[in-house]
């Protein structure tokens, strides 16, 4: 059985990373204020809202402050907890900051000069207003924002195996996607229809080894947003409930969430018989996804991957229609740091996991691009998604 | 045919209004991040990601700063654009700020003295970092982050049309919901079951009224996300996987997206014939709820509404199962300012909606929880959902 979960004791062990980097700078307490960090370090998916949920780390012990509601969710998802600090609601008669400060500075007694935070204030979502740390304590908090973030840019052996599961999935509903998708079909149809299945499978499969988390209604999806025909030349169309016709160029987008991680799998189809510019598009899209696989490795500047691909697109004649670069980081959200591009300073390390997804975009024809989910190895690369890629797989 | 969408005229309407107080606060320029806001004012929506999206309102006109994937996006989208300054991507060799800096300087030639915006500098959203405004600019940008959403705690007569056609499609998948919900199903396979047959009816009998604004896959959906039986005892549980049992209390939750604008609707059920706690834990809430929907109106005091409520609790004995306050402030997000809390200085107005849903939770039994969207009018209230509350409807 292959993995579909972390366990409390990869929590701790992310959590003890993270207190040795705190010590080498002098750091005993810290609070953790962005929610899939939380998730991250802790194993606790809550839903965000505007009651401010703050993880504090403090001399080896993890302590949450939350608001009433989430009081029991703590002890019932975080075993290792040590204590759960709260306050009863948001606004409420008393602010919660003023209620972080009282358990800050009389309960948990901290270090004026070793305290240091992800932000200085609760963020102003759902209609949160606040003080910073700064005005409920009297302290400066050193700020780290960074820190947990460095930490997630390099997978370790188990994400990574959730990564493949994720990609598996994705490969999964894809296939249902490619399957339903019919001219005259609505297709929003389509992707629910296709998510339904492939989620279906999923924990159906899966069974007492699927573990949700709540982050999305779906455990495997796929869709088209609006990526049909012309609208396909928006990169980031959003759906518009179309119709697929014939000779429309297609780009689908599939995932699924297995214990917070998300693949990404993104096609380039074709409502029958492609034209002649359809294909001349597609192929040229093909090299430059072949030539960032062949480039990218350990201890390859991601910039280098981002130039290789903008040569294909040059010497093709298709520069212009470029739109963006050509891969990010992946992970547990959308999008993540390092960027595949042509100004990141970052070199590819083992444990690093990339989209790989050079577009161009026609006026009027639309858009081609692939995206498969990579990890960067001792030896290369791996690509996790197996989605066929050929032209002649992708022709409906 | 009801409303379901709004149009250009709306939306300029909306930004001279804006213009009207930012005039009083000597102000010509102002810098719009939050992708919700730009949706409010311009009708353009996109998928938020690291790139910097920025709406600037220079002068009376409306101009964008965006990357190159979204120009035609906004071309295509808002029709009274002025200018759309752009950048190429992020990061890239010359951070997006910096072009940025040069838009404002060189370009629009802002007055140092005139301008605001509605944050400091763009959000570290999905690793996104960069520099503030005053940092690549060497000016001060006066602050407003609550003018955009001061404005839309009032909602227009069109917007409240738009919440109307969202709770009717909101009971509409909400009745799929629980005619689907079996012993021994999965809770997933119903929930999303029910929202593919809600959101089918949708965008079927809307027709070419349809008008997604992409922001959610599903344009009606119902779900439990995991309130069933014992679990229901979590107010924000999340999905498990659970399946139906003889005896369970249930918590659902249903809504449906129409320009952007949700409705809130929840139910408590019960799995066949109820036990005596059961229902007398339900005949609470039910008092609780009327309670509140007798006390709300134009001039009262949110903290009274609240205020009320807790006392129903209180008399009978059960406040101490209370873990939460009575409602919140409904629109485009899942919760918005005002609360109905009783820490909360805000006084109703005509205009307003809120979400009214008083609840209590039992370990070991469950969560008792109706929800219900209200609108504030002149002469009282008008709840837009409409879904039985009583229990004999609710008994499965």
């Amino acid at each position: 059985m292959s993995r579909t979960r972390l366990t409390p004791d990869h929590h701790k062990e992310r959590i003890e990373r993270l207190q040795t980097k705190l010590s080498k700078d002098d750091i005993d307490t810290f609070l953790v204020f962005n929610s899939k960090n939380i998730f991250y370090l802790t194993g606790l998916s809550i839903i965000p809202t505007e009651r401010p949920i703050i993880l504090i780390i403090h001399k080896g012990q993890v302590n949450f402050f939350v608001p009433s509601l989430e009081i029991d969710h703590v002890h019932h998802q975080v075993p290792f907890v040590s204590e759960i600090f709260s306050y009863f609601e948001y606004p409420d008669t008393i602010h919660p900051m003023k209620h972080l400060a009282n358990v800050l500075m009389n309960e948990l007694k901290i270090s004026p000069l070793r305290v240091a935070s992800e932000a200085s204030a609760a963020s102003g979502y759902w209609g949160y207003k606040g003080p910073s740390l700064m005005d409920v304590t009297g302290l400066n908090f050193k700020l780290l924002p960074e820190i947990i973030m460095d930490m997630r840019v390099i997978k370790e052996p188990e994400e990574i195996e959730l990564m493949r599961e994720s990609s598996k999935w994705a490969d999964r509903v894809h296939r249902y996607l490619q399957e339903y998708t019919k001219i005259g079909a609505n297709e929003i149809d389509v992707s629910i229809r296709a998510s339904t299945q492939g989620s279906h499978d999923m924990i159906t499969e899966l069974g007492e080894h699927y573990y949700p988390t709540g982050f999305s209604m779906f455990p495997a999806s796929a869709g088209y947003r609006g990526q049909i025909g012309p609208n396909s030349f928006f990169p980031h169309a959003l759906s518009r409930g179309l119709e697929f016709k014939e000779g429309d160029t297609l780009v689908t987008g599939a995932s699924s969430e297995v214990y917070g991680v998300r693949s990404e799998l993104e096609r380039t189809m074709f409502m029958g018989s492609p034209s002649k510019r359809q294909r001349e598009l597609f192929s040229i899209m093909l090299a430059a996804q072949d030539a960032a696989f062949e480039t990218a490795g350990p201890n390859v500047a991601c910039s280098d991957v981002d130039k290789v691909v903008r040569k294909v697109f040059k010497e093709a004649g298709v520069i212009d229609l470029v739109r963006h670069h050509t891969g990010h980081g992946l992970g547990m959200e959308g999008h993540e740091r390092p960027f595949i591009d042509r100004g990141s300073d970052v070199v590819m390390k083992p444990g690093m996991i990339f989209s790989c997804e050079p577009g161009i975009y026609e006026r009027g024809l639309g858009g081609f691009r692939h995206s498969d989910t990579f990890v960067v190895n001792q030896d290369g690369i791996e690509v996790l998604t197996k989605y066929p890629r050929d032209i002649d797989s992708l022709i409906l």
